[in-house]
């Protein structure tokens, strides 16, 4: 194989950006050859729009049987992503599935079994993952040298949306449609960074108002109240509410404070360990000594494009992937636990009964209203 | 009356220094005249380091029946703070309470009613509201330019205390001896200050943790989700554990966000009430313009030179205070509820049920353990 073929299945708003980005040749190793989509306006639109050579699908899976792809991006309602990857890495194409992994997690679980069972490449579009302040971040906190993590606070309230974008969509803010608001639409990358950078919280105390500040079936705001298994105790607040919003995460350690704002890391490093000090120290106000550090990062931030690069090189080359598919699952058992906590209204531990959730998501979506579709699509560049 | 003679009763760390201050004439109308502390080693100090001339009782009824003070500043632990209010109000006495105004609300609103039938004037030392930054944004928010609060999030880590500090004085710290910890004892100035912004909460879920960081009986570590009458959310997060800690005070409006972080007040202004914005924009992405303002201040920050100005001023010409005593109830309302929704592990309404508050506190007086006095006095100079 010299290029990666792919096809995009499900080109709405984010499939036609991923789109734009390989047919611009963004991606050295790859060429695309084919879309699907369920509606004909998006086809019709793909061909006049993107390019007329490409293959055009009504339906996902003849798009995998096509022998045209040798992977594919599934950029489809959230509900079916587990489906489209499950097909495509059991019917020999490699497969790159949006966030989030599915929009509940034992039916990810599923699919992450059959992704094992595979020798193709099973990916996820965890973009964030590339920005050099989180890796940065991440590569400080793997070292040790921050000391135990005490607490984390992430204020990531600058996902403004106005009424008319979930007017845009009827599958959009509904729970039959995508199964969720802000916790499933637009925090995948920081519930992925969350656990990616912290570990997996043992306990969430979560508080979701649906309809808040939107014309909506799900919740456009929530606080979070978190636990992890060594003590340390988070906060998690978003919504889609406020503007101009905030994206300010701020982790305590033994060593000190980083936080992570505009892009920057500014690290209040301490001359002693923490708790060591507390014990020590004679006089009862004195802190240990503070010096703020501006962190330097190699500066590099691929977003999506490094997302693909990573694929490619994988499927080409063997080369690191990104985020590995199966770890999609983590996040989402985070936005899972927080929606249920918040429908028991009581405090839920984690690993949670998958169950009980998927029996409290279908009483919302039993009742659950598909929107007349306004069949708008919004241009999303640089909106993730 | 040509100045107001005071006396101090509880001649600990802030008793000290506030009469340092009296004594430096640092309150032009003021002058101390007797100090009353039960222990004999800091009347002796007193003497020796503070004034001959001062009046000493080991009885600080005893002084409040003297004669020699128009006023009292009550500085004694916590529990005795209503008693001490109570008593010298209704002995023609004026009294100024240090911060808490008591320890459990039942206690606090007996002594409201005995003050509310007294000409006597009652203040408490909630000197935070000085600083010039708060009263601002009071002003601000009161003015109503800034439209619905829909947003609060304070981060006041920032009260780092060593063992040592813990271990000096054997009432700290414990239930019998303090009634509480951080929320107590640093956290009055903020819970108050919260109030006075925002209103008083309707709903509050808290995770008090104890001993967490220290070797102590009660909570020095506490994350509090609160909600407000119009549906507005909260977070409080404080704890004596971090250093260097961090004061963040975040307030969203419909009208922007400000931020309060090291003594400045950053407003990021919308140009259109995004509630309105929400609704009426046809992009779906498109926030409101913004403009980033440095609100200016008077920039007076007088802290408890303030307070006593103020309390001497009422006294002598009927001048506004800082803090009506009354008022102090309010921040004590939030710490009771934060510590009994973590007691109860359950969201607590306020009201609450003040005698289940009692009776839950009893619990934990009847196993406290008053700690042996290291009969250590810090200077505790520029640390509240």
């Amino acid at each position: 194989m010299d290029k990666v073929r792919l096809g995009i299945i499900g080109i709405g708003g984010m499939g036609t950006n991923h789109a734009r980005s390989i047919l611009e040749g963004k991606v050295p190793d790859m060429v695309l050859t084919a879309v699907a989509d369920i509606r004909k306006e998006r086809l019709d639109f793909a061909k006049d729009n993107l390019s007329s050579d490409l293959a055009l699908f009504s339906d996902g899976k003849e798009l995998i049987d096509s022998g045209l792809c040798d992977a594919v991006l599934i950029a489809t309602a959230h509900y079916q992503h587990p489906e489209y990857v499950s097909y495509a890495l059991t019917h020999g194409v490699h497969a790159l599935s949006e966030k989030p992994a599915g929009v509940y997690t034992k039916q990810v679980k599923e699919m992450n079994e059959v992704a094992a069972k595979s020798d193709k490449v099973f990916a996820i579009m965890l973009n964030q993952r590339t920005n050099c302040v989180y890796r940065k971040l991440h590569e400080m906190m793997q070292s040790g040298e921050l000391g135990a993590l005490k607490r984390v606070n992430w204020i990531i309230t600058d996902w403004y949306r106005t009424q008319a974008y979930y007017d845009a969509a009827g599958w959009k803010a509904t729970w039959a449609g995508e199964g969720g608001g802000v916790l499933i639409n637009q925090c995948p990358h920081q519930l992925d960074l969350l656990q990616w950078l912290c570990g997996m919280p043992t306990k969430v105390r979560a508080f979701c108002h649906e309809a808040k500040w939107h014309n909506i079936e799900v919740e456009d705001d929530v606080t979070a109240y978190l636990e992890f298994a060594n003590g340390a105790t988070g906060v998690f607040v978003t919504t889609t509410g406020d503007a101009p919003g905030t994206n300010r995460l701020e982790l305590t350690f033994e060593m000190g404070k980083i936080v992570c704002e505009n892009d920057n890391l500014i690290f209040d490093k301490v001359s002693e360990n923490v708790s060591t000090h507390c014990k020590t120290e004679k006089e009862g106000f004195k802190k240990p000594d503070c010096t703020r550090i501006t962190v330097e990062t190699d500066g590099l931030n691929e977003q999506h494009i490094g997302v693909f690069k990573a694929f490619a090189g994988r499927i080409l080359r063997g080369e690191k992937l990104v985020a590995e598919g199966a770890e999609g699952i983590n996040g989402l058992t985070l936005s899972n636990a927080m929606y249920l906590s918040s429908w028991l209204d009581k405090t839920v531990e984690i690993p949670f009964d998958e169950d009980l959730f998927l029996k409290e998501l279908d009483k919302r979506r039993a009742t659950s209203k598909i929107k007349q579709d306004a069949g708008i699509v919004f241009d999303t560049t640089g909106t993730y």
